[in-house]
């Protein structure tokens, strides 16, 4: 077994309403940023776990993401990143 | 003017309490994931704007980070990627 990091990014469906995304659009305009355009927010994970293999880190991280972390309706998740170290 | 769509992350700071992170530790566990050590919630922005330049990109990212995005008290920002398109 070895230590190992992974980072998941879960972002709302494209398509579907995004209301924290809307309000940080509208937010960034009345602070006077120009030419922003669709604003999108979602969230990263950056979670610990022992495994023989990468890929036994990728397997469990897409379970995790499938069980619990994303929202199978209305969230796509993606794999960014897996490093081994604590 | 191009278009560009960036990505920022917003992580809590180490050391920080993140109970949304604990949180997630508890139900991976409670779900029977096993070897699951410290997990950390953070956020994702993909912003879409005009620039003439990804350097421009880079700098505006920032700022908006800065300004109103992340909690510089508590929150680090990394720009993660961008993109030309639209």
């Amino acid at each position: 077994m070895r230590r190992y990091r992974g980072r998941v990014r879960v972002m709302p469906r494209a398509g579907l309403l995004d209301p924290q995304g809307h309000a940080v659009e509208q937010a960034l305009g009345a602070l006077g940023f120009t030419g922003v355009g669709r604003v999108r927010v979602g969230r990263t994970l950056e979670i610990a776990l022992e495994a023989d293999s990468e890929q036994e880190v990728r397997e469990r991280l897409r379970e995790m993401c499938e069980r619990l972390v994303a929202n199978p309706v209305t969230e796509d998740f993606t794999i960014d990143a897996v490093e081994a170290g604590p």
